[in-house]
């Protein structure tokens, strides 16, 4: 990662559905080498798609939850298939702590939201759930900062950094 | 959100980047419907953005964690501020339960995970937090099954029901 | 309390805001006994009011929680003034065990909720708290069958065991 | 609910027990509107009963806790029967947390209430209690505050502003 | 309780072993009251014995702890006779909270404590224990201070009065 | 310890009060043993006092708690002063765990322990406090079990032994 | 680290202080390679030293706990440098979870583990201490068996997997 | 211990792998002096072995971790022989408080710490674990300050004061 792979995956978040020749024109760096760059990237597995990003809000499942569960006896893989077959479950950790695994489920409601915790809870596999209901988005989903903070400053620098100074005529 | 919304989200996801034509292949709804049906769910809120989608651990982040905060007196909006300015933080929401704000962090390496660790204690508004590390993705996120769970089988179900079946010629 | 202040307070449950006349035909006992009883459980404080009983979620209050308040330097009394100032606290009580007082609390929506948590946490005698989401009533507010329980068999016994046979003519 | 819905609920609130005709002279609106927006609140399940209000504490249950239980395998429903026949469950509902249901529960004395408790614990279902004994009550159970601040001011708010000014003649 | 059973109580820690004529003399009451006022501790079960009082630590138990226990499906019955047997037991009691029984137990040295912790956690009824080891004594085991608190001032008041202040000859 | 002490701390609490004579017939040695023996251990700091063994709950303090507190800035001493002067504290000792003093008090009502709670916490030394409230006694104080299985068999044993036995003549 | 680095390892354990010809004929490697591979191992960082291995019980230090520290506002290295100059502490991490630091401590009597405890606890930067007493080693400090399992196989093996085998003359 | 005994272990790990001459040298008391002091402590207990020292960080052993384990039933000794076999168990304590055993666990990944620890929960005998990562070392381990502190002053005091002083000639 340097600071032309975090210009790319800035530019591909900002100019949405943008192609090749749009994004060379957003990072002043010829064409070609923003499509081999972005094939570097998917290859590598940093980039591993392009949404569609979901508001689950807006979607109409108004209530969202961390559900921190205890396994049973070790047995996270058995665990792990009963979760990608809920349906209520957005994604899944294992973790280290008391919980072995951290989800977060979505509902419609809070009597849909019971009744998916009582299906999870159900498994043999789980000994014990905790869960706290998401109130607000505090920091939404984001990479960037994170990324250019650490992106190397490579060769190709003085052209780039002119690529992020305004661009006259 | 019907079930042609619901495939339009799926083949959105199925083939990133691809432009109105493509989709109205993929889902044989008109491509007129399939352009205002995802402008509608842009417009709605519930489509934020196409990614691009980077996998935090493919990118040289091997330190993930789970980090909740103790917010002291009620300083919600100052811990806020905090946090976007912190560019370890991946996302933040604050919770019910007994910790405000669980925060997704993410770190090169242990030592930078601490430092960041660290950083976010020394604020005079946080009054205690509790960390767990990430050793697996147990559920990628998604939301596909969720929504298909509750799609409304709308009045375009019989061509649409087409649609999902296999195509010949 | 003996069988037939049980015997009334039931009454009075299943013949909202019944008068006098009907009470004794309900429970078969003369009517200056119906009158003279209610007066003294009113007297005694057993019965303190005769509601409205609201149901704050048919009220539009669809979010309701548990709030648990660590209490700073004991300063409970000065907890309690703010609490009943605050409109969202529904009631609260003192209790033994980590947290100092249990309070219920209600809002309209999950970010109105927060709000009012915030508030309550930014006095300066809130050392911490801990809420739980209630996501449904598992046993509706009641008190009779305690009461039958240990409702004295009193003297009046046997014309009052009739009242609770099926009456004839 | 507009002001007059809430100015009705606090004059049945301060008037137990009156009659339409007192209700209306009290609100200053017309008895057959006071019917009607009764009616209406009653239809509505706002309102779902009129007492009797039971003070447990004078009628002898000197002993009153929060229980909360930890369910085991999900089985909430089951759990919900045997709360339902347990006569010292004042009330229970399921909440999210560590704890599945949170019940609070009465007894004559410390003996009989460590009886329930032991028979509560005895159900299969139950993993687990914690129990806090109610030492005070901090806020009386209320509703009016909570619903004055989110009344909506209706068209015949110039009259019903009267009909709170203390009124003469 | 008055005063007079107070200065009573005082009177035979401090003079431990005494006959009731040299409480008499102690107390300045008549040793005709002072016998029969013992006699009504005693019967009242006030008074239950007359140590010895023995510092277990002084007898070689430098090991003491407090062990919570977790009691399985309510057999605290079951664990009170399991208890009961266990010579490492010196007191026990059932609480609200999280742990069912809070015992105090004693060992010569931390391998025999180990041992006997793990005897009471081989238990069917013991689910889960938790240990914590005393390091001193705060405040040594006593209860003057709390009954000459409330202790009420009798008619005898005057002469008893005087019993308290210094004598002369 | 030997046997022989054992069987003197036993004989002191079965014979209340009872004087070297009696002790001497009960345990079947010498009255100058039974003498010195008691000064050893008198000496010895095992046994430190003749009780009198009050039952606070029959003396009228119905309501006894183990209240465990977390000390501010390891200030021990300072909240050692504390609890000595709070009357209604009956004994404590600080402890490994999370909390650094574990006490035992006792009121006569909820109400008198909810202010002696509240006292305890207003200390500025005090950062926190969990209480639970004592439901029954499992088992009563007591320490012969204890010393019973470690006393030495010492050389006196034979002629001990037969003490123990009943007497004949 | 291959297999001959852990044989190595292994040697120099079960010989203490043997010098290189020593470890050359028990491994069964040229003494010079021994040389050159314990100065690898050195200059790595892999060994740090040669003991001396004390057992803090065989040396008086009868007491030995984990005390898990929570620090606060994040000032770790103003805890390191205090902890540092305690000489109780054997050891510390810096941890995930709640608590920040996890150290090993050790006093020879209780008494001065009280002592120790509340010095750490008076400095500012602690915000509370959890700490348990360690009864009993269960697995002695040991890394061969976690090396052994990771140890490549080099090209060395078939001499080295002689100098395994019992040797002849 | 006395201030030689310390003075030898000192010297044993400032000059590793010396021998008595160099070590006689260092501390300023004659080689057989030396010798047989060694040798008390070896055979008292004290010193059990001569390292090495392994780094297991350095020796790519990346994960190190703490893991509480609550025991199932008391089955403290077949736990301790499953640890015992588990190669990723550094050493481990069985301990007061709520979890039997504390476990450092080392392992080269987080995936292979996840698949360490499933191991250890699926036993029959591990009811629960709880995990921490280490981040860092915040104190590295030593005993000399320890020690330093208790060790007497014997009566070769003077000569050995100059021991320790910078030696001329």
């Amino acid at each position: 990662m340097d600071k032309l792979d975090l210009a790319l995956l800035k530019a591909l978040r900002d100019h949405p559905r943008a192609g090749p020749l749009e994004l060379s024109r957003v990072t002043g760096v010829a064409r070609a080498t923003v499509q081999s760059r972005i094939e570097k990237l998917e290859a590598a597995g940093v980039i591993t798609g392009y949404g569609p990003d979901v508001d689950l809000n807006a979607a109409g499942f108004a209530v969202q939850a961390f559900v921190t569960l205890e396994i049973a006896q070790g047995a996270l893989y058995e665990v792990r298939d009963e979760l990608e077959r809920h349906p209520a479950v957005v994604e899944a950790f294992a973790t280290t702590g008391t919980s072995d695994v951290i989800c977060r489920m979505a509902a419609r409601t809070q009597g849909e939201f019971q009744e998916a915790l009582l299906e999870v809870n159900r498994s043999p596999h789980v000994a014990r759930s905790t869960s706290v209901v998401i109130l607000s988005t505090v920091v939404a989903s984001r990479v960037p900062p994170l990324l250019a903070r650490h992106a190397r400053g490579g060769g190709r620098a003085p052209a780039f950094r002119d690529a992020e100074a305004p661009r006259q005529g």
